[in-house]
């Protein structure tokens, strides 16, 4: 049994071949059917005739119907006309199954594609993203453990909040409440005093109501954190890491990336160092952009797009004004009001994929960090107990995997990169 | 700046070294300090003595506690007495935090210490069960990726039950009820008819209210699905998968397995194929161990206990009578009553880490299983649907990774395989 892949070579030219798979395209003309047939390696036109077909089976043969799961042997040949350059003369087959009419088609409703997206999947566009989001994944996981990183598993079920409280989801959790987490962040920093360097990926939830092109309620996180290093030492890692998952895409995804019709170009031509940009800096430059933005405002979906919709090349954009991030990020002592963090941006008007920086490593600091946003310092207790017993300069980040992949793939909605993506509206199938 | 493990080495010898990291132990005698530091890669004897630094820096010194912070420079030299072998001549040093008294001891309650997880975690022990651990996860995914897997990421928000919906946890949703996952599976095939093989990590869930020591609420669940795969097929796939990840621990973990005192040779002895043995003759066999079941008793934790106490190496148990299994497995078309599935039990009394088998692919049988659990077939209209297109025959499996640690490690307890352990009564920190 060959892969449909393998059969698309001149090595086996002439001889029999057997693939299996499904039924992509169909058509008969008179007395002779052209099968297109798709596996997860590619598709190849077959071929069915009288020639070697009683007519039962060309009957049998011509009857069948898209997404109908089929093993066929024949003779392979080259036919410059098919899809792929190759064709197989049908010479037996096996139904597994009959299809009535598969649902999905050209021009169906959103909801209708929803209910159904269990065959929508099957798309060759839908599989090419999901071939390239399972690069992504391999690609950040081996970037750290190259670096000596350790993966870890933080809980899904917390009782603290690491974001503020006002997207947390709620479980029933034996009569009690507890919630689903955030991020794994504060998790991560209690490992690190052991194992140093650590990344975790995982869902994180966030109950928000926001129904733009890049949010979900669930949402693949990728975060790492890591003993003695600075915020510009954290960048460097992340940097590298970005490059090495985009080299990888390119080394094992090209033929994905051109199902998708993915401007190659665009992801071939990133460079690494990125640009560092202050904050302070970017919202002056902003201005040349014809953005009204000022000091102290935050950047949301909407500004980053209007900035980075200029921008080749991801930037990190640094040193954002304390008011505009959590409690836990360390201010910059030499300049006051601003945090020693970064936030980074993708070109072509992404925006946010990742955010990380230093943390707070010194005890009074925290604790007023934590009275000054309101938040009671025994709900924290763990978390500032690393402050108490051999504290140490950190930092970290948390990446978005779906966005990361929405980028690379260059798709205009986030959904379009997990295979069953939960919103506000949605959880089935 | 050197890690520890670096600096044991004869070709840093009189030369100066600098290490950071943690006081592990500290003991003063008389006019001299010994200090014990560790870090992520080991631990080295320092010592502190007036040759070298004056009054003030070793009563510094001295008053270090357990688990403070610094860093230091030195001369190394080779100490037969010192605890690896190697010692640094303390020649200056900076403090980063000098802890109160540290509050994880022996002889605790085990309220107190899972009180205290995140300090009480930096123990050698557990911090060489989380290095072992990130093999095993890492080993898991190098295995499918180089056999042509894809890895997915299936929804933690579900509204289907996979495994029966007694022991589902319920979130609120935006004020409508939906579950957290107890399986990946099902979305898993559906992408098989796209990706052909698939597998995912990730978390899954159980409400059950057992506490035994392999039972967790919240539990990181590994799953895989083939198309065209049959129950063997699955299996040899499991095995060598198995033996991959032991023989990546052998080749990574050495020092950790030895840390935690494992008996090597009980993992370095494990041989594959794996002998399968039918549940019926399992049955027959456990009267040699005493063992007092009849066909159609479940295996709990304590039968497979009771039963795989007696062997070395891990077994499938095949065949299962089609009463204990859900509704979804395949039936045995050459033995009525039974169904082509299995189970693997760990060796060392360890039991149950995987199960897994074929899935009934014809949409009659499917249809009729749900009917004869009781089960609403509109539940599960896009699990159906994949037998209307296309179906293939296919087998999958789900894997405990928690588990495989636990017995990889020889641990007691499930829970000290995890960071933070989530049962019926822990959800903190």
């Amino acid at each position: 049994m060959e892969k449909i892949k393998e059969a698309l070579s001149d090595d086996l030219l002439g001889k029999t071949v057997s693939i299996r798979g499904w039924v992509y395209r169909i058509r008969s003309s008179g007395k002779i059917t052209f099968i297109v047939m798709r596996d997860s390696t590619g598709i190849i036109q077959c071929i069915a005739s009288s020639e070697n077909l009683n007519d039962e089976q060309m009957k049998e043969i011509s009857s069948l119907t898209i997404e109908s799961s089929i093993e066929l042997s024949g003779k392979l040949r080259k036919e410059p006309r098919a899809v792929t350059g190759y064709e197989i003369s049908l010479q037996s087959y096996k139904i597994y199954e009959r299809n009535e009419n598969f649902p999905i088609a050209k021009d169906l409703g959103e909801e209708f594609l929803l209910d159904n997206r269990h065959l929508w999947l099957r798309s060759r566009e839908f599989t090419a993203v999901l071939k390239i989001r399972s690069t992504v994944f391999k690609a950040f996981a081996d970037y750290f453990y190259k670096e000596d990183y350790y993966q870890v598993q933080a809980p899904m079920f917390v009782s603290t909040a690491t974001e503020g409280g006002s997207s947390l989801f709620n479980v029933d959790y034996f009569g009690e409440k507890v919630n689903l987490t955030q991020s794994s962040q504060f998790y991560l920093e209690t490992l690190i005093y052991s194992l140093e360097k650590v990344f975790t990926i995982a869902p994180s939830f966030r109950a928000e109501k926001s129904r733009t092109r890049r949010h979900l309620t669930e949402y693949w996180h990728a975060e790492g954190e890591a003993a003695w290093y600075s915020n510009e030492d954290m960048m460097a890692d992340e940097e590298k890491m970005i490059k090495y998952i985009i080299d990888e895409v390119l080394k094992n995804n090209l033929e994905d990336l051109e199902i998708i019709k993915r401007d190659i170009n665009k992801i071939k031509n990133i460079k690494i160092p990125f640009e560092r940009i202050k904050y302070k800096d970017l919202i002056e430059k902003s201005k040349e952009f014809g953005m009204n933005l000022k000091y102290g405002d935050d950047l949301g979906a909407d500004e980053e797009y209007g900035i980075m919709v200029h921008f080749d090349n991801p930037i990190f954009v640094t040193d954002y004004p304390e008011s505009l991030k959590t409690f836990y990020h360390r201010p910059d002592p030499d300049n006051p009001g601003e945090i020693l963090c970064h936030d980074l941006l993708a070109p072509e008007g992404y925006g946010e994929v990742l955010g990380g920086g230093e943390r707070i490593y010194d005890l009074q600091q925290l604790l007023d960090r934590i009275k000054e946003n309101n938040l009671n310092p025994e709900d924290y207790y763990w978390y500032v107990d690393l402050r108490k017993y051999g504290s140490i300069p950190h930092s970290g980040f948390g990446l978005g995997l779906d966005r990361l992949v929405m980028w690379i793939c260059g798709l205009s909605n986030v959904r379009e990169t997990i295979p069953y993506p939960r919103t506000i509206r949605r959880v089935k199938p």
